[in-house]
C-alpha cells in the first residue's frame, strides 16, 4: 500500500507527504486530533486536516514565534503562552533563564496529552517546574488580566475553528492590558503569500491599539507556499534596535534556525508585501530601518 | 475530468497544482518541454518534468539573480547569461540602463522559441537590440571569453541532465577567466533544505576559485521546499558592504520582490545552513557581517 496525505493550501493547491503510519485519531471536544508518520518529515500533529507541526521542521516555527520577541524585550521576567499545546514555544522559553514565570493556556487538553506521549522532543518542557499549564480558552483568560505579563505569544491554530477569536480587534485590546508597561506580543499570522489579507488585517488590528508593530518572516516548508509571518506589536521596544546583541549572539549557540542576523533580516519584507504596509505616511521599511 | 500536475521533490514528497489545460509539449534535442496552464499559478515551464517558471512567482527568482550582482557591482557594462532562455533574467538586467551588452548563451533554442510564444511577459526583453542570443553549449562558450565581462550569472536547470557540467569546479574556473577585474559571478544553488549537498558543493567549489563567496537567499513557493539559494562570488566586491545605496532604493521602484533591505537581508543564513560554512576559521555571520 502507498499512503499519502495531502493539504490543501487551496482548491488548487496541495503539498503531499508519503505516509509510513497512521499513529493517533481522536475527535476531541474542541477539533479533529491526527498524528501520522511521514518518511520524509517524520511524526505530524494534525488539527482539523491542517499539518500543525512535522518532526523535521517544527523548530522554525517555535524558535522564530519565541526567541524574536523575548530577545528584544529589555528584561522579560514572565510570559503568557496561548495555545501552543504541543510544547514547542515553551522548550524555546525554557533556553531563557531569566523567565520565572511560563503560563501556557491551551483549550485542547487532548492536544497536550498527545503531544506529551508522541511528541516528547517537542514537549519535554511541559513538566518544568517554571511552567503553568492552564486547560482553558485563552480569550476568556486574558480578560482577567492586568498587567501580568512582559511577553504573550498567540500560539495558535490560523483563523478558522476554535481560534477564530484570537485574531479579532476585542481579543487584542484585552492582550494589550494584559501586558506590562514595556510588554511585546507576537502572534503568528499566516502564509502573507497565500493569504495576504489574513496577515493585513491582523497587522491592521495590532496597529490600530500598540504604539509599534511589525512583522516579520520565517522559512516552514510543510506550511502553505513555505513563507510564514508574525506581527509583533510592543509598548515601547523596538524590535531590531533594541535586540540585545550579545544577549543574541549566546542564545545563536543553541538554535537551529535563530541567529543575531536572521532576528535582523527576518524583519525585511519583499516589495510585495511591503509595500501594502504603511506607518505615518512612511513607507515600511523606512518606518522599521532607519 | 480533474487534471493534477504533481512534482516529487523527493520520492516522499510532492507538490501538486490543479491543471486548466495542457498548452505545449515538445521532445527537444536536450530535453522534455511542456508547458501547463495551472488555476494559482498561471502557466508553467517545465523541463524535464520540474517547474523553471511560473507566472505568479518567477518575478522572485529572476529579481534576485540579477539584481543582487548587478547592485553589488559597483559600474557593470557587461553581462553574460548562461541558460536563462525564458528571458526572465534579461527582462531584469533591461531594468539597469548602465549595462551596455547583455548575452545569453542557452543551450535549447527550442525553450527561447516557446518562452516568445507562450510567456510574453517574462521573455519581452529577448528582442532589444541590447541583448545578444547564442544558442551554443555555455561551457564551450566561456572557454573562449578572457576578462570580458563584468557580471556573469548562471542561470541553468538543477545538476541533471544537460546542466551537470555547469556545477564542476573546471567550469567556475572558466567563469573567474572569462570575468573582468572586479567581477562577480552568481549562480542558482538548489534548495539547501532539500538538497544542502548540492548546495555545500557550490559553494566551495566556488570559494576554492574567487577570493570572496557568499550565499543569499529567497523565497519561491514552486520550487521544492519554497527556500531557493544562490550563491554569489566576487573578485573584489563585498556583496553587502558593497551594495551601492541609492541605487538600490531607486531600483526598488520597480521591483516585486527585490529592495535594498532585502538585498542585504537574504545574505543571513539560519543556523543550520550558516554553521556549514566556515571561511579562514570565522564563522559565516562573521565573516559577512562584521
Amino acid at each position: 500500500m502507498e499512503l499519502w496525505f495531502t493539504e490543501k493550501h487551496s482548491p488548487n493547491i496541495g503539498l503531499t507527504l508519503k505516509i509510513k503510519r497512521c499513529i493517533f485519531h481522536k475527535k476531541t471536544s474542541c477539533q479533529q486530533l491526527d498524528i501520522l508518520e511521514s518518511l520524509d518529515y517524520g511524526k505530524i500533529l494534525l488539527l482539523d486536516g491542517l499539518v500543525m507541526i512535522t518532526e523535521r521542521d517544527e523548530f522554525v516555527y517555535h524558535e522564530m514565534i519565541t526567541h524574536v520577541p523575548i530577545t528584544a524585550h529589555p528584561d522579560p521576567k514572565s510570559i503568557l503562552i496561548i495555545g501552543g499545546g504541543d510544547g514547542g514555544t515553551v522548550r524555546e522559553c525554557l533556553k531563557h533563564a531569566g523567565l520565572e514565570r511560563i503560563d501556557l493556556v491551551e483549550i485542547d487538553g487532548e492536544v497536550i496529552d498527545a503531544c506529551k506521549k508522541f511528541f516528547p522532543e517537542v514537549s519535554q518542557g511541559l513538566n518544568d517546574p517554571k511552567v503553568k499549564i492552564r486547560v482553558e480558552d485563552g480569550i476568556k483568560f486574558i480578560k482577567g488580566q492586568h498587567k501580568n505579563y512582559d511577553i504573550i505569544i498567540i500560539d495558535s491554530t490560523d483563523p478558522i475553528g476554535p481560534a477564530v477569536g484570537l485574531f479579532e480587534k476585542t481579543f487584542y485590546q484585552d492582550v494589550f492590558n494584559a501586558l506590562n508597561t514595556d510588554g511585546i506580543v507576537v502572534t503568528q499570522s499566516g502564509s502573507p503569500f497565500q493569504s495576504t489579507e489574513t496577515w493585513l488585517n491582523i497587522f491592521k488590528n495590532l496597529s490600530s491599539i500598540f504604539p509599534k508593530t511589525s512583522s516579520y518572516l520565517a522559512f516552514i516548508p510543510t506550511y502553505p507556499s513555505g513563507l510564514w509571518s508574525f506581527v509583533l506589536a510592543s509598548k515601547t521596544a523596538h524590535p531590531i534596535k533594541d535586540m540585545r546583541y550579545d544577549y543574541a549572539r549566546q542564545l545563536g549557540a543553541r538554535t537551529k534556525y535563530y541567529n543575531h542576523a536572521i532576528h535582523k533580516s527576518a524583519f525585511s519584507l519583499p516589495n510585495f508585501l511591503s509595500t501594502q504596509l504603511t506607518s505615518n505616511g512612511q513607507t515600511y521599511i523606512d518606518h522599521l530601518h532607519e
